[in-house]
């Protein structure tokens, strides 16, 4: 780090009169039946094995942005990466970014705070086949843009990117200096891409975590994976041995936003949107049983067909029926309405898998079917890859990819 | 209410097996020291003299929502406000509108909700003259749309409307509930013609909350005007018996959509950019004072000036230069990015005032020479005129000015 340009004026922390954010420990708050409101816990640890923000339990609100790289530099694209960490390292803690900081979270605490990065295919090889930063013999085989999936509708212009972080908090405010933060620091290096908000977790991530409920009204999330399935999480979440070695204890990102039709949605009777669902509405229990977390039964029957319809988007997304699992973390959006005044609302699906040809792109091939597809439409696209961990204190974002 | 077509619906509540939404009162919540996310308290009363949500204490989220009314019948219009007065007051108690409620918020406390109606000039008089609920002739006089002022770049798509909808939270998802819900009762009479999410809030409205900071990173109204100011709300905030008799108890509500320049803000020192708000930055104490609350003297010299510049933001809008003063309830926003990657954020303004003209119009003439607008640009203007409470279980929202 000290031969990094940029490393002395993050380092300099809280000089010039500037107080510091709050940094004092708190005791973790009770975990709340809903999305709501909360007081923030202590501080995400930010050095680990793994980033934090994937297997952390999900904090309420998201801010994610992509970038696209501006520079051919990679001496300057290095710098920045790890000016960002050590960035992030203090903005997690609670602590100002530096003398000059924005000033917006001043006095908020933590608040669950995690930034998360990732690689975009773009960043080893451009559209075009240019090698900029000398990465491409570096770039997993898995790296590459998703494929095209029927019904899709992307907008290119909020779709890839060289770059992205994905900021948790539990006050909106904290991920929306965070990100702010970390554009600054990279003025000339990136440029932001596109950016969403979340105003609502949608998954549960952690079993200590009550599930909430999607813009469809249902409860998300139920058979998610979650932080305390440690060997499933190391079947499905990490990468591991048979990657390429930079990547090992990292994890693909792919991001979707889904814009749901929600006025057509709030047209179906509730038991036929159980029925598009797998679960009922209330209980969010699977049909033909009684309580959210009773075992999904295939197998019952109602009437003269099965209680879960083949069609329906629990029976076609279940680890059982796909074959897979990943980690969702996703969030709910309303982006205002469009021209014909009707909700751009949603969700924006975020996911962390071992591998996205054997995560969500085969459960995505599995969902063609699925009666939900009338009243969703993908718009956005983007895959990353995330690198491991932080091992200690001097270390940055990317050192395993660019260190060679 | 009785007669009204709609009413039975609403009446119906949480029959059919839908699970009603908590009610049972909790304790309120400690203030805390921010914005952060909290505990939602106890429902907020929705009868009463003045409509909840204008002096309410600031609730932490906004989802705010402008309509134009597409049906010419008076009679449709008049059922709608019914429904919708019904919906409000269940959606506030924290309960679901009906037995077709969307969903998203069950299990979800009342999270501080307040719904909040205003009735906009083109209600009376469509911009082409013409009275389609002969309402024209009990048009309060300062009902108007807002004059031009220097600097405004207004894009007229998301600015005005025939109604608006104020819904303040402390959770998100509960505030986008409620819109969703009374645009669905609305379908056919209604269309949303513009909206705008808030994360955050940027004033006080009562001496029990901290300050909050704006995305200028300085505390936002300091000197605002609060619930426990008795004398003053009624000066400033409540109509009084000199305007239109059915307005009596109301206020009039101003919205701006206020952009800010963030990426040119970031470039700006702190010590300049307190000489442009003319607060500190970290305290937010007046210039030339050590604390938050220390009075404001604009006599106070620092070299061979005023320690207070006169084009400075404070000295402009104070009351004491301003002559009048308003009851603003603002949000700030994050919409994303603009197409050259600049963040669209900034304050969605939002002020109660006994007179417009007296009131918005008069402080922003006064900020013509403000050296803030280098730093922002207002794209959005609404100006509403929101009624009095419900007087009672049976009263619906602009009963005083449909029944002559």
């Amino acid at each position: 780090m000290a031969g990094l340009g940029t490393a002395g004026v993050l380092a300099s922390g809280a000089v010039g009169g500037v107080v510091g954010r709050t940094t004092a420990a708190r005791p973790p708050s009770p975990v709340v039946s809903s999305s709501t409101a909360r007081e923030s816990p202590t501080p995400v640890e930010f050095t680990g094995t793994h980033q934090a923000g994937i297997v952390t339990p999900a904090q309420d609100r998201l801010h994610f942005v992509a970038f696209d790289v501006v520079t051919d530099s990679r001496e300057a694209l290095v710098a920045m990466l790890a000016s960002w960490t050590a960035a992030a390292r203090r903005l997690t803690a609670g602590e100002i970014v530096g003398p000059d900081d924005s000033g917006e979270a001043q006095g908020l605490p933590p608040s669950g705070l995690t930034l998360t990065v990732g690689f975009g295919p773009t960043l080893f090889m451009t559209g075009d086949g240019v090698d900029r930063f000398e990465l491409a013999a570096r770039r997993p085989k898995s790296l590459v843009e998703l494929p095209v999936f029927p019904g899709d509708a992307l907008d290119p212009s909020i779709s890839g990117g060289d770059l992205c972080v994905q900021a948790c908090a539990n006050d909106p405010q904290v991920a929306v200096h965070a990100v702010r933060s970390l554009v600054r620091l990279g003025v000339g290096v990136v440029r932001v891409r596109w950016t969403q908000l979340g105003f609502g977790r949608t998954s549960s991530t952690s079993t200590a975590q009550a599930t909430p409920r999607n813009l469809l009204g249902f409860k998300d999330g139920t058979a998610n994976l979650k932080a305390e399935n440690g060997s499933a999480l190391e079947q499905f979440v990490w990468v591991g041995e048979d990657d390429v070695a930079w990547l090992a204890g990292g994890s693909y990102l792919v991001t979707r936003r889904i814009r749901m039709l929600i006025e057509d949605w709030d047209q179906v009777p509730a038991p036929h949107q159980e029925a598009v669902i797998g679960r009922t509405k209330t209980a969010g229990a699977p049909l033909g049983q009684r309580k959210e977390f009773d075992p999904t039964d295939f197998g019952a029957v109602r009437g003269d067909g099965p209680a879960i319809p083949h069609n329906s988007h629990v029976f076609l997304s279940h680890p059982t029926n796909s074959g897979t699992a990943m980690l969702r973390r996703g969030y709910s959006f309303v982006d205002g309405t469009d021209d014909s005044g009707r909700l751009d609302a949603g969700l924006f699906f975020i996911a962390y898998q071992r591998n996205p040809d054997t995560g969500f792109v085969q459960v995505q091939r599995n969902l063609a079917a699925d009666a939900l597809n009338r009243f969703i439409q993908h718009r956005s696209s983007a895959v990353f890859a995330c690198p491991p961990g932080a091992r200690d204190a001097d270390d940055w974002w990317g050192r395993t990819l660019f260190e060679a």
